[in-house]
């Protein structure tokens, strides 16, 4: 079994545990806390970010962009129209794009400050940049959810998955970084008509239901987290 | 011939340079100023960033993890020992884990800071964000250089190349940023012996030269840019 060093609220670790699940791959799942940086998570990686993938024969696979593609040369590549890649470098490259777009584009903007602010820094020391939340962060990033909405709405309105006819990375790395967001109750999906219909899609997969079981310590999901007619 | 969008002191915009050229693949350069966000660039890529390629069919081609991808799908597969990706997937997934390390970790915490501060803020507007150069990002950024270098130095210390046995993207990642730092003089070799001896390796190579050529509206290159034997 492959192990994913990871934490339930960062949304690329998120990422790696659906496409594990797509696959069909089990996961044992170490929790981390990313801010104590410990030293056997720096070993396996020296940058200290979270997700690390112990893949075969305890080989470290660091980061969720290189773990998806680890994914794809091993599982992914024999799985045909089940690959979570397309089938020709265009469409790959539209898939690639919309990764990153929500695992660091949308991160940058939006979720990991949200989630730093409000379920990080109430578990941390103040030598460890613990504290009260940072309320003129969390106001930026809430302003930025609507363009990242907007976005994901009008691919949801256009195409039938995120990066065009069928499921893929896409998905899941916006899913992830949705269900983050929608954990903590900051998804207007009311609002996105599209994007509403396309997240109940996601979430209605057999990939998806241990993240809708996740708990972070101290902070409870929004009511509605765990409901697929929500 | 593919077309990229370019501006010559962004690192992953040299790193896509580099990749063609290793490839042998002739590119037609467009220069941007990314602080413009010129419509025609947002309609290529909404996110407003560089570097963009127009491949084949004028298809955009959207963010130089992405860009390397399809090159190595369309060109580097075909390459044997030239491809710049290894040969199974643990060496890739490490030559991967370094490129994301100098085009998103380096440039998050060095690069982008001294080349917005230098570079870019005295040709921007106000609007635009331009002004003063902000002397504590400066410094920031200037203090992060040491850990870079000194991890750069050890990976050049002990591996032939940064990722293993033989060039890769990896190299052509470090080489990017690196060269626009050294550009800028932000660089002391002198401290770091075995970067210092691998970036000579790089700079001689065929595909550096035209980066050695190029010159960033009003800001010269330290003395020693272009040296060979610096």
């Amino acid at each position: 079994m492959l192990t994913l060093f990871h934490h339930p609220l960062v949304a690329s670790c998120r990422y790696v545990r659906l496409s594990c699940a797509e696959y069909g791959e089990e996961l044992q799942l170490i929790d981390e806390k990313p801010w104590l940086r410990r030293p056997e998570l720096l070993e396996m990686n020296p940058a200290g970010t979270l997700p690390v993938l112990l893949a075969e024969g305890d080989t470290p696979i660091v980061g969720a962009g290189v773990i998806a593609e680890y994914l794809d040369e091993t599982r992914g590549a024999l799985m045909r129209e089940r690959r979570l890649y397309g089938d020709d470098p265009f469409t790959r490259a539209e898939v690639r794009r919309l990764v990153d777009w929500y695992l660091v584009k949308t991160d940058n903007e939006v979720t990991r400050h949200l989630v730093r602010e409000r379920a990080f820094k109430p578990l941390m020391t103040s030598m460890q940049g613990g504290g009260s939340p940072d309320s003129a962060a969390i106001r930026a990033a809430r302003a930025n959810v609507k363009p990242h909405m907007k976005y994901t709405n009008w691919l949801a309105g256009t195409r039938d998955w995120l990066a065009g006819d069928r499921l893929s990375y896409a998905d899941l790395a916006a899913a992830a970084a949705l269900s983050v967001l929608d954990y903590l109750g900051e998804v207007p999906w009311e609002d996105y008509r599209a994007a509403r219909d396309w997240y109940g899609r996601i979430k209605s997969r057999p990939s998806f239901r241990p993240l809708l079981a996740d708990r972070a310590p101290g902070l409870s999901p929004v009511s509605h987290y765990a409901d697929l007619d929500f």
